[in-house]
């Protein structure tokens, strides 16, 4: 049997120990660095980068391979976590069981950190152009897709969708179209960019990014069960707030029961994927079923 | 003599085709895209776009080498206005003339309108992965320079000091540093990118950044000037705003008249260090003459 909490915790430490290098890359710590490093080192799940770690794996690979991808990969994400939480947006206190960035700083600290981050993001994936030009065609690469799945077209998008629909009830599909922009670009493209990275062929690319494209719409469903059920104590965060801000959800479209059986429909599907693939994809399905157990 | 107004009206024309085409590759228009070409559209002086293809020139190259590079400087430098604009940190609400991102949709639009420019600036920097394995060299170290010019160690960095030392009276020394991180870093990275992304050697890469040390910091300079003098129906923008705010500005400092001797001798300086190049330098040459005739 494979064990998930082993496995994570050996790639977290590595993760986490890469991006504390590069934030000690400066001369001399200030309140911006401060900033970053306190929303970048606060604790989360390393969801992303573990993907992209174990579709790496999955693919003939190793994390070393991705750590860069996976260190931007987690950047992107923090950015966007400390920009979503700022007053003019979803004006969230709490984040990982710690106040927010801006709530711990101030709103332009937070702002800027925010912005740090997703431009540290590319500084990382630039930084190993000293190596050979191939690589330097595949780091590229990885750029394009990771700044198209996080940009306008991508995560961003999602973002200004999920502010300007809020209030509003919205059929399934709308609801899925959202969250696939919003939350599901940056986790399907972590898992490409580690098969890519490895020189994953295109068949296993493609079945890669099917498994992705269902554990990232489960991720989604089961965050939406967590904020009615979760233990907040657990989660670091409040729950019970998309009720109270009248957002459509899959439990207040579809009812809890048939939200988890949705849920572990979506991670049935992520599995089936994986089927042609040998044991170096027991992360990926190791992955896939901790998404409908978590408790944060 | 060189024509400054034809030269800069020919490569500022295709600068903004170039720019609108990137806008127009997404399927449908939308407020987050109608907010980013309001800021990006604004009518800017493009002064950064220009100086990376004039430097491209004096090396012996063209706009069409670097026009990925003169766009994306163009948006990471539009986000930056956006972000600064911002209530919580300087609270404008005019902009080249028109009313800032914030005040034109709202607060929320106008960090993800600067956050999406950002993005789009590395995607445009990374789209040009389909040519030769050095074309993808270059490119990357490019990404490379440009990300650390913008980011925490850069321009970020700046903008940080900048709200940190408001209502503090500076050394000189201190304000050169604040500014050589919140503008120059910018300015000189977009020289560096037109000189590298042509093959420049290393000789005229140095002549060239010193070039733009000189007119970066001339730059801010005439902006300081323009801010006690300048007429606000020209700037696009409310003057007496630093003496306001108490800013340290050069003004303050040295007074006016010292100022303007202070910035013709950085010119004459940016001048010295062309000194070797041939008649292709000419629009580098015009560029930093125009900085201190500039009325904006």
């Amino acid at each position: 049997m494979f064990d998930l909490n082993a496995y994570f915790a050996e790639k977290i430490e590595r993760i986490n120990a890469a991006l504390e290098s590069i934030l000690k890359t400066t001369e001399r710590p200030d309140r911006l660095l401060e900033a970053m490093t306190y929303s970048l080192m606060a604790g989360g799940k390393r969801f992303r980068s573990l993907l992209c770690a174990a579709a790496a794996e999955a693919a003939g690979g190793d994390l070393e391979d991705v750590l860069p991808a996976a260190c931007a990969l987690e950047m992107v994400h923090t950015y966007s976590l400390i920009h979503d939480d700022l007053p003019a947006m979803d004006d969230d206190d709490l984040r990982r069981g710690q106040p927010t960035c801006h709530k711990a700083f101030d709103e332009a600290t937070a702002i800027l950190a925010g912005d740090a981050l997703l431009t540290l993001a590319f500084q990382t994936l630039s930084s190993i152009a000293a190596g050979s030009d191939q690589q330097a065609v595949k780091w590229l690469r990885v750029i394009q897709l990771i700044s198209h799945a996080a940009g306008y077209c991508g995560m961003i998008q999602g973002q200004m969708l999920d502010i300007a629909l809020e209030g509003t009830q919205l059929t399934l599909n709308k609801l899925k179209s959202m969250h696939r922009l919003k939350t599901g670009a940056l986790i399907e493209v972590s898992s490409r960019c580690g098969a890519e990275l490895v020189d994953a062929n295109s068949s296993q690319i493609q079945l890669l990014e099917s498994y992705a494209q269902y554990i990232g719409l489960a991720f989604q469903v089961t965050d939406d069960i967590l904020n009615v059920e979760g233990d907040p104590a657990i989660m670091g965060k409040a729950v019970g707030t998309d009720k109270l801000r009248q957002k459509s959800t899959y439990p207040s479209l579809l009812g809890l029961e048939e939200s988890k059986t949705f849920a572990g429909k979506l991670i049935d599907n992520a599995l089936q994927a994986l089927g042609s693939f040998d044991q170096k994809a027991e992360p990926l399905r190791a992955i896939a079923r901790y998404i409908i157990d978590r408790k944060k």
